[in-house]
């Protein structure tokens, strides 16, 4: 087909001839005519009542773009055939005086990007068809109302004039005429202001408010193409992972006024509440008014629960339709409807933006109502809205104490705080430099997005439940609250007043999304209340579905019940480390650090066998019945003495202390005290490194100190003797660290299997001990195949395997040059992040093919911090492991992102 | 074959059945009768005088020992017949009155091990034996002085008597009769002395002396098969990486005796000069002597070359004979050889020990005359050897000024620089420590090697040129001066006094192996000189052998013009780091480092550029015609700053000044100074990371200063602008370290161009610019086939790549536990000092494989310190690399071991 014969124009009603262009595939629609189009088109061939109209496709935008921002051949002949076809069904003319038709051009892409592109209303309309309408309707309100409204969007969208420029003429028109709402201007003054419009636009605009019907509807075609291409779509895409070359499709829609009079209304509704996810309706709307008018939020809205009262036929019928357009799409709908004199009439549909507990809530009773399947349902729910459920929320105790400074709107559930920044630039600097942000706005544009996504929170003074401020922060979930009208913004001065308290740019804030309460300074959190019945359904439905293991990295009975309880199925890594800083264990540790001689040490050694023995007993009745995987010490011993700069400035001190000193007894005492610290000091800098990551640490620390390894491997083994003994059934894995060469671990394990075997003696219980080790270094990863040949199991340490594959000291980099990297693209993400697969995944590859080679079906898994991330999971489920293990509040997480890694599987294999 | 008939003894005539037994090969020729008696039979076949006898084989020796010390069934027989055909060879009986038979029981393993094992000569001597001798040849002087000598062997050897007692009745005999030399004592003296040997193996002995010689000669036996498994053997062989299940064999042979009187006597012979190869007879003898009076050194020898004085007939004859046997072996002959009244014996023949310097020059002049090949020649001479001419020799300058303090014998070239310590296991304790020694002593034993082989030089008090001190030292290229007999050693007072000057235990000691001097203190070394034409003939030959390159790392234009005049084919690394640390620039760098505004800091840069220039045309000046590689700048900033414990320090030091400080003047000053020193303190902290190793330097220093960068390429191609205008031929190649993602490359490849492009476009001069990089990071050799789309060439950086493949770092790893890991044999070798094949070098393969999809025929080398490793070399030739790149003084080691992997890849695959 050439391309002057191209179809870009589809009507409503053509649906099975777009669907027959691209092979009948509903995706493949939805990309040609961008979803709103497609709906609409697809709600015509429902018997919905949708006005009459048709779409330009996506290609058609590309094409234009393609084209310096010309208009296809071809294009131009099509629209005015199929408005011709609109003229037909509507019985009007457009640009006629007589019965005018006038248009909406609306913009949709493929993938709903609200707020984010331009839409025309009113198009058709000027001083001769109003003044026709006039005389047709005898309504001067409603008629230049629509009037001022198409030059007030003509204007600032397609001729560059700054909208404030509108906003202050009806700002002092409404003030002038002592009305709040613009609907109650009279039809005069919106004539006059009309024509004030008209200066304005001549004065400012790029060219004249052109008066030819044709002229303002391609220029405004051509308006919404370009704005695919604005920067804050751009940005928007960028944030939300939509490809750039979608492009956007164009709907010349027959205008519905819900702005004709006292029946005539707008407005927005969810299938199911889009907060909680309850199975009503919920939205908001505006009796005589037009759209816009809802979504800008500033005039107070109506619940959609009260439209049953002003218009209870159409309440009906917009029930029926909501619960027909939930049906067909298997999936809470967002409609936008119109009510023109009574009649309803539906101008868009699409899957309803939601809360994450709302997405759960609704994909779990779409199961069970048999809409969707099981599977369906946990596809449906990404980890990020998961681990929304665990994001923390503020203390009940703390809360019920704290002053409320504000209420607003709880629009996105969770708790943030942050410090105040006013403009979106400033909120995306401070967090780059790593300061939680609370993004403080009359209300949001589309211009924020960028601060609104590095922001913690929002917090809008204005704007109702489907503002942007809410859509946005619900998508990406924010927490935010909107409509805080106790907010007085002073940005002059940069700071906010709320109720005589002034808090300026850059002090703490807290708010509550899912209370809507706002407090001053830094409220705590606590942990997040994971009791939803709808999600724990859920996550047993993920548990079904996948094969990937989960554990949890644990190292206390408290953290181990809790991983338990949500979910772990062992302990993947217990960091025994962490149990030697408790502050009656440390000096016994810094006593076994400096004895002087191996008897001390020794001594010292004994004194913590009864505590970690007790520390295990604990995991092990927390985890009784499933493996608990102990590591045994891994990092390098100065880490448990004072600071080298702390030692070196109380020296300091003491020596400045002793110049000054008066009395011999005052003399005698700094003496003393300047030797025990010198001799800290001297035993710190004998163990100190010049790179300690690569030092004396894991099998290393283990070799050389085989009677800390003896008492760690008794203390396991007498642990689990005594659980069996009281009826349990303990599953002990000793995990050593840091292996580079298998005869470390040959000689460590020798070790172990002979103070383990000493023990089972001593005691007569026999206990399944497992011994495996870590794979955190590249050479074990080389080396696989040999290691395994001394390992019951191995473990993969990403986060050290990632440090030593990149050649890359997480503590250093993240400040000296990562960040700048990610910026800069030269990394596509933050490899502490997700597993690196390309280098660090190979690695992994040829570790998991080695260990087989050795051991066919050794137990594999991942113990980093990268057990938790979605990415790494599915990679790791990809590679066969057995289990990942991750922080306790992650495993929900992973949970559902091995569920989908299965589904991701099983579709792709069949 | 049953045991019992198993074939254990072979007469020296026999050579052909032994052939015949192992297959004909003369390898396992040896392997089953040892060196020695497999030369023997040898010597014999090819009609050279030498006393029958017979060899007990080395699968005796493993068989005695397998069996707890019993002597294999059918051995004893089997030696039985044997002795009876010595017996019907040399018409005499043993243990026979009336002709009797003496025979010596020699040791001879496969590969000779000088003095490591037993031999006990005069067997079959008894009281009845002697007078009957005594009848026959009236010379009760030499028949007692024989007898003496089987007591004090067998009775130290066999029957375990400390072998001093032995000594300390001789030298009172000696004292009591004013004689220095036993062989000065008489008949009577000697018969005494019989007798008091006789009681001291009575009261000390593990048995009494066994009167009967065939109990003599199985005891005998039976001690050389235990010196297999002594301690000092085991010491020897692992030192020589001598398997330890060869076994050693014993040689039975007639005595022949060179103590019969003038017309008798022994000697050795070396058939070419062992220490500086030149083409004559070397070596000692002793008239009326028999030979452990030359090794011992106890008698002052004569040079051979006054043979021909006293013995013309023999002189001449043993000539021919070591021609003979060097035809025949086509090596140096190391000959024993006794001449019993007027006769020449020829005891033994085995390749001769030689200095580095004297194998070279042997193995060049063989080649020459056709008895050998080049390509075997080359393969004669080991890395170490090469290495050895490497070794510093003391300042001619420096020598000429220092009184000498001593003389001794320059038996093994090179200077050594120590501490003296008087007993080989201080000597190791201090080596292990990290201390250079001089082992000093009066002479050296076996038992004293491991002491020997941890010093850096040898002194003895005694000892001529073939004695143990110089045969051990020049066989390990120790420096070695023997046989300064003005040492007067105190072992009581553990000093030595040479001429009124004393010198303690722990004191420095310079000795010059090369000279036979010795200096008290430290002597200043210098560059090893390398004009010595062998070498030089012998290199070449190794150049048109090796098919991998040998480039050199150098930093400044002496070192690359050394380094060319030392054969390398151009500067595989230039780390301009070093070019930074002059005294004039390191202030420039530290003002860069720590200027407070780019403008500043782009000044300093400036300030650099002509500098670096300089430097880069004094390379490629030196390395004319020759690429020359130049890494950009890899260090962390802050190794340019002083110390962090430096500053804090001179901070603390200011404060306790600032307290005392008195006057005004001198506070304001001091403040000043605190000020300056806070400042810099604190951009060192800024700078400072937890594992620099890991951290910012390398690539992602040059992204986050690209005007460092751009400053170090415009110096590159400005110098090689320069150099062609001048009529040279510049190969510059630029290097950019530390990358692990190929993104980092790309990004600083495109600077490194844009730069070239500029100055090329300004001087209109065309540079053949190459850019790559090295791969010294896991995720580098992991994504290599990425990273060679952006790199001319490859490089290994393999220092970097053990480290973080291991995740050890070297500077702590060494003294952590990296030496014990080596010590507990956990590592087999240090993979700092050879490539870690498993590990480090399935990365290398795993890259160029990569590298090689990418870009076949991609240019790769290696540049780390592994590039002068031989065994090292070997593996890159293995790999495929293009070329090593080392230190220039490993250059030409790097030569030849390129040259001996050739040879091994052609002989393993032909």
């Amino acid at each position: 087909m050439s391309k002057e014969s191209q179809r870009w124009v589809f009507d409503f009603q053509d649906l099975d001839d777009a669907k027959h262009a691209v092979g009948g595939d509903w995706d493949a629609v939805r990309g040609l005519l961008g979803g709103k189009g497609a709906n609409l088109a697809d709600m015509a061939a429902l018997g919905i009542p949708v006005p009459p109209g048709f779409t330009i496709t996506t290609k058609a935008c590309n094409e234009f773009a393609s084209q310096s921002n010309q208009m296809p051949a071809g294009l131009w002949d099509q629209a005015g055939s199929a408005l011709k076809n609109v003229m037909s069904q509507t019985g009007r003319t457009f640009g006629g005086a007589d019965n005018p038709l006038l248009v909406a051009v609306r913009s949709g892409a493929k993938f709903s990007m609200p707020g984010m592109m331009d839409t025309v209303l009113n198009v058709g309309m000027n001083d001769v068809v109003a003044e026709a309408m006039v005389d047709k309707t005898g309504d001067a309100r409603f008629v230049f109302d629509s009037y001022r409204r198409l030059l007030q969007m003509f204007g600032a969208i397609v001729l560059g004039v700054d909208a404030e420029r509108f906003d202050h003429v009806l700002t002092s028109a409404r003030r002038a005429h002592g009305v709040t709402s613009d609907s109650n201007l009279d039809g005069d003054v919106l004539r006059e202001i009309t024509d004030e419009f008209k200066k304005i636009i001549a004065t400012n605009g790029s060219e004249p408010f052109p008066s030819d019907p044709m002229d303002q509807l391609q220029l405004s075609i051509e308006a919404v193409f370009k704005s695919w291409h604005s920067r804050r779509a751009r940005d928007y895409r960028d944030a939300s992972g939509i490809p750039h070359d979608l492009g956007t499709a164009v709907n010349v829609v027959a205008m519905v006024f819900g702005n004709t009079g006292p029946t005539s209304g707008t407005g927005v509704a969810m299938s199911r509440d889009g907060t909680t996810g309850e199975p009503h309706l919920e939205g908001d709307y505006l009796m005589n008014a037009q759209g816009e008018d809802v979504v800008a939020g500033n005039r107070p809205t109506k619940p959609i629960s009260e439209l049953a009262d002003d218009a209870p036929e159409c309440a009906r019928d917009l029930l029926a339709t909501a619960k027909q357009l939930e049906a067909h799409y298997g999936d809470m709908q967002d409609i936008e409807f119109t009510i023109e004199n009574g009649r309803l009439w539906l101008l868009q549909t699409r899957d309803g933006k939601r809360t994450a507990q709302a997405a759960v809530r609704i994909a779990v009773d779409l199961a069970n109502e048999g809409r969707i399947s099981r599977q369906e349902a946990v596809r449906r729910i990404t980890p990020e809205q998961i681990d929304f459920f665990l994001h923390p929320q503020f203390s009940g105790d703390e809360i019920t104490r704290r002053p409320v400074l504000a209420y607003g709107l709880n629009v996105s559930p969770g708790a943030a705080v942050g410090v105040v920044a006013f403009d979106p630039d400033l909120a995306q600097r401070w967090a780059a430099e790593g300061r939680p942000v609370v993004l403080v706005r009359q209300e949001t544009k589309p211009d924020d997005v960028h601060g609104m996504l590095a922001a913690v929170g929002i917090l809008t003074s204005s704007g109702g439940r489907t503002s942007h401020a809410a859509l946005v922060a619900r998508q990406f979930g924010k927490p935010a609250v909107t409509g805080a009208s106790d907010l007085d913004i002073d940005l002059a001065n940069r700071c906010v007043t709320i109720r005589n308290i002034t808090i300026a740019e850059g002090d703490w804030l807290s708010l509550d999304g899912t209370t809507g309460r706002i407090y001053a300074g830094q409220v705590p959190t606590v942990d997040p209340d994971l009791d939803n019945d709808s999600l724990a359904t859920l996550l047993d439905w993920a548990d079904d579905i996948r094969t990937l293991g989960v554990r949890a990295n644990a190292d206390d009975p408290i953290e181990a019940a809790r991983a338990r309880r949500h979910g772990a199925e062992g302990i993947g890594l217990c960091r025994t480390e962490h149990m030697f800083f408790g502050s009656e264990r440390l000096p016994i540790v810094q006593q076994m650090i400096t004895a002087p001689t191996l008897a001390e040490q020794r001594e010292a050694i004994d004194l913590l066998l009864p505590m970690q023995r007790e520390d295990f007993t604990g995991l092990f009745e927390a985890m009784d019945g499933l493996p608990v995987i102990i590591r045994l010490l891994d990092p390098p011993l100065h880490e448990f003495l004072p600071s080298w700069t702390d030692l070196h400035r109380t020296i300091t001190d003491l020596q400045l202390r002793l110049v000054r000193a008066g009395d011999l007894q005052a003399v005698e005492s700094l003496i003393t005290e300047l030797h025990e610290t010198s001799a800290m000091l001297a035993r710190v800098e004998a163990l100190s490194e010049s790179n300690p990551m690569l030092g004396l640490r894991g099998v290393r620390l283990g070799l050389q100190l085989p009677d800390l390894t003896r008492m760690q491997v008794r203390a396991v083994t007498e642990a689990a003797v005594g659980v069996i003994r009281a009826g349990g059934k303990p599953k002990p894995e000793i995990m050593v660290p840091l292996v580079s060469h298998h005869n470390e671990l040959a000689k460590q394990r020798l070790i172990i299997e002979e103070v383990a075997a000493e023990v089972m003696a001593e005691s007569h219980v026999d206990v399944p001990l497992q011994i495996g080790t870590m794979i955190e270094v590249p050479r074990a990863a080389l080396t696989c195949e040999q290691i395994a040949e001394f390992a019951d199991f191995v473990s993969f340490g990403t986060n050290d395997l990632t440090q030593t594959t990149f050649a890359i000291s997480r503590d250093d980099a993240e400040s000296a040059f990562l960040l700048d990297y990610l910026n800069d693209g030269l990394l596509d993400q933050n490899p502490f992040a997700s597993i690196d697969d390309d280098g660090v995944g190979q690695l992994m590859r040829l570790a998991l093919a080695g260990a087989r080679r050795a051991k066919p079906g050794i137990e594999s898994g991942v113990c980093g911090e990268h057990g938790g991330d979605p990415a790494s999971i599915s990679l790791c489920h990809e590679m066969g492991l057995d289990y990942v293990s991750c922080s306790a509040y992650r495993v929900p997480v992973a949970r559902l992102a091995a569920a989908h890694a299965q589904i991701q599987t099983t579709q792709t294999t069949v």
